[in-house]
């Protein structure tokens, strides 16, 4: 069952998918429908959670508690793309209706609307068995905006992939789902290159991420490709934050930088703090060492994280401390500054302290800083003025900027950005958890002097979905009626433009 | 003055860039101080009219009519971003308050906005030397959102070039665009690898497109890269449609393919029409032999037709008619389907028309279809069963499906998309006028606890600027205490998860 997708599997599963796109439950206005199976996937996820937690347990290694947690996530992100689908924002509709002048200030009736891409790719994740795997929020997002998924599963968790798959396939109609195995590149690229793919989600290695970008660079025509590539996720304490609660700062901080084994994506990797802040190191240390311990997700991760701490070691200016397996590498400002290597993640249990003398010194390291998805600013009050100068680099390489608290565990809203500049993200307007997760899957279509008979569900005049809409530039959920368009000022251009 | 641009020019108007990026009026909230400005450049642009004009019809040959024509729409074009950058919906401001609860139904508070992305690099078009030239839409766009501009002008109107950037020279603050000139990529490959340039624009070849994108992907950090790379914008005449008004469609059409010698980028290039409609061919040709002519933009242009109409005209199953200068080329859908050919853009006076038997014969030819700026269907009632087929289709390879008038001439509009899947645009997600133009040069960012006092303008509780926003799930342009968060519906599971 869960033996290696051939390219004529694969093939298969793509022609199956575009069979089904263009078809209930994928009509442009089915949104119900597929909501109505989103809640059902949840449920039917709900009910088998205690044979499904102990099968991930037995794959990853993450334990009992995390994964109820993560499944329970995963139950939730189910039951949140249901939601957005019925209430339908990611269909962003705009109707701008005609204005009878000559052109720039008259135009046609226009009206535009997301609409689903097709079918696309999903590539699972190592790190999260539920979350980010079968039923996750990849295959949420996509099916809640009505795109089939062909979907390949992470060799990590075969089995608990063929279980969730298993529950899916009793619940979606044919197409709407097709979920293939292996360990083998092949396949990989074989899929993100099928003509009928149209977009691709991946989370993983910044070298995978890479070669799967390559190959959809060859296609005709290259499609979306929305990577999560890997984070550091930058921690800078503030001096006077250090001195008035370096503490509380450094368990808080060991907490964060040691759940799951540093195998979360949001995983704070490298902490930016004052030279000399005792308290906030011995809190720190004595944290790390107190975090209940368990083996990786695999032995792939094993060797890669002995490969990137044995570099990481090696780098100029790095020592490093072994604290009960989790390791704690120092560097100071200036060299990590100066080192491309100090800046690449360690994916695991390691935590890279950077010590700073001045605010030159933290803003040289703050400025080699790259792309990633979380930043996190401790700063009390008195820091204001040092903060003002930090906040605005944070807010340029990080999709979610922290202000208390840890960047690993996500929420589930509207406002979450799971996302950044590269390397977090091959898009980095692009969020892969929240209400921004949907729009990936979309692209706007306008449609110019369209007959009533022929717009599509959610650009009639009446509005009969209840939609929130901008009609000729008002925000509305009202008929097209109610706000009529309104030429634009032509300052006494039309009259004069050629003559004066 | 309008010099080779050196790798030192490129250097220095990058460093002038990120020099004034963070400064007024590129900080989050200085929208008001940047919308000023647009106006008074639109203002200046209209003051020097007909120096402009005339310069530009110089060097481009498009005629006064044209010319006035654009001018007027770049105007208006920079207005437009103006009144966008004052009421602010490319913002999208989402603020979801903390919710006390354990996760995935609790969470902390957090907020998004969509932020600038720093210095930008854009390429002028050959066949706009206004409305997509230096103070073109890339240009309103990017810097209505924020962002300084390194603008790489068209070899084809240097001078004209060379006047729009007095003119905002005089206007703009130092950094806010640099322009450059010269006819070699090497320069373009520097820019678009310069590390603080966080976005590509760019209207031109498909040649010129992918080699901009191979530069962008050997980044360390690709960025977004926004290009228009050709579209043959397919036009459907219905048997219906053809039999109860051919003579107009034919006139209609034959202007749409005639305006500005075919130069333009949304140009009907290929007519798909009944075999044997005699009415619609001859009102086709005689509209098109009646159409004004004029020398093409330059001598490139001039060569690539050349080169491009031969190879068609090679092609298995063409035809070729010259109609005094302008080629009308014919084939079968069935020959269409099967040659790639056939499907190239030839930039010019030139028409495809392809000639289909029965519904599978235009299905077929319609599937071979690729991305396109935009798509038109001529459809009677009486063909609503066709359409119904042919309309999916459509939608699924063009930004914007046209049901009467031409293609070329895009109106600045909320609604508008001017892009479409590949090679129309390399991000069929955007759109390069109108409203979505903006949000092109943003990224989401998100900010989790973050205090009051380091908000961003836009986010705070009281809603000081009035912009529309989601709170808690309602669009709402009232403050936040008007909207408390709501937890979720948990459907009792966080008292039984693990238990049961």
């Amino acid at each position: 069952m869960t033996q290696e997708a051939t390219e004529a599997d694969v093939r298969a599963a793509v022609e199956a998918a575009e069979a089904a796109f263009g078809a209930a439950p994928f009509r442009p206005g089915d949104d119900a429908m597929r909501a109505d199976l989103l809640d059902a996937l949840a449920d039917a996820l709900a009910a088998e959670r205690h044979a499904l937690v102990a099968l991930a347990d037995a794959e990853t290694h993450l334990g009992a508690d995390r994964l109820y947690g993560e499944l329970l996530r995963t139950v939730r992100q189910l039951e949140m793309c249901a939601e957005l689908a019925r209430e339908g924002a990611w269909l962003d509709p705009v109707i701008d209706t005609a204005i009878d002048a000559p052109p720039p200030y008259g135009r046609p009736d226009i009206r535009r609307i997301n609409e689903a891409l097709g079918p696309v790719a999903v590539f699972a994740a190592s790190n999260f068995p539920f979350a980010f795997s079968v039923l996750g929020n990849d295959f949420a997002s996509a099916f809640a905006v009505g795109c089939p998924v062909v979907l390949k599963t992470h060799p990590g968790h075969p089995e608990t992939s063929a279980a969730v798959a298993k529950i899916a396939a009793s619940i979606l109609p044919e197409g709407a789902l097709s979920v293939l195995y292996g360990t083998g590149y092949g396949a990989n690229l074989h899929l993100v290159q099928a003509r009928a793919i149209r977009a691709a989600g991946f989370t993983g290695s910044l070298g995978g991420g890479r070669a799967l970008l390559s190959a959809i660079d060859q296609r005709a025509d290259p499609i979306p490709f929305f990577g999560e590539l890997g984070a550091v996720n930058p921690v800078v304490v503030c001096p006077e934050a250090a001195n008035a609660r370096g503490a509380a700062l450094g368990q808080t901080l060991a907490t964060g930088a040691t759940m799951s084994m540093g195998q979360f994506c949001t995983n704070p990797g490298v902490i930016l703090r004052p030279a000399g802040a005792a308290e906030f190191d011995d809190a720190f240390m004595s944290g790390i060492a107190k975090a209940p311990r368990h083996a990786l997700l695999n032995e792939r991760i094993d060797a890669g994280f002995a490969k990137g701490a044995e570099t990481l070691k090696a780098s100029p200016g790095v020592t490093m401390k072994d604290a009960m397996g989790h390791l704690v590498f120092s560097i100071s400002a200036a060299d990590f500054a100066a080192s491309e290597i100090a800046r690449e993640e360690v994916f695991g249990p390691a935590t890279l302290l950077v010590s700073y003398e001045g605010e030159a010194d933290l803003m040289a390291a703050v400025d080699a800083l790259e792309g990633s998805l979380t930043a996190s600013l401790h700063a009390d009050p008195a820091d204001d003025a040092l903060a003002d100068e930090i906040e605005p680099r944070l807010r340029r390489i990080a999709g979610r900027v922290l202000y208390a608290g840890v960047s690993p565990g996500v929420a589930l809203t509207d406002a979450m950005v799971h996302g950044g500049p590269f390397p977090s993200s091959t898009r980095g307007d692009s969020s892969s958890v929240g209400a921004l997760s949907l729009t990936r899957w979309t692209r706007p279509v306008a449609y110019q002097s369209c007959p009533a008979r022929r717009l599509p569900p959610g650009l009639d005049d009446e509005n009969a979905r209840g939609l929130t809409r901008r009609v000729n530039g008002a925000v509305t959920r009202g008929p097209v009626s109610a706000h009529p368009a309104e030429q634009a000022d032509d300052k006494g251009r039309m009259k004069t433009w050629r003559n004066d």
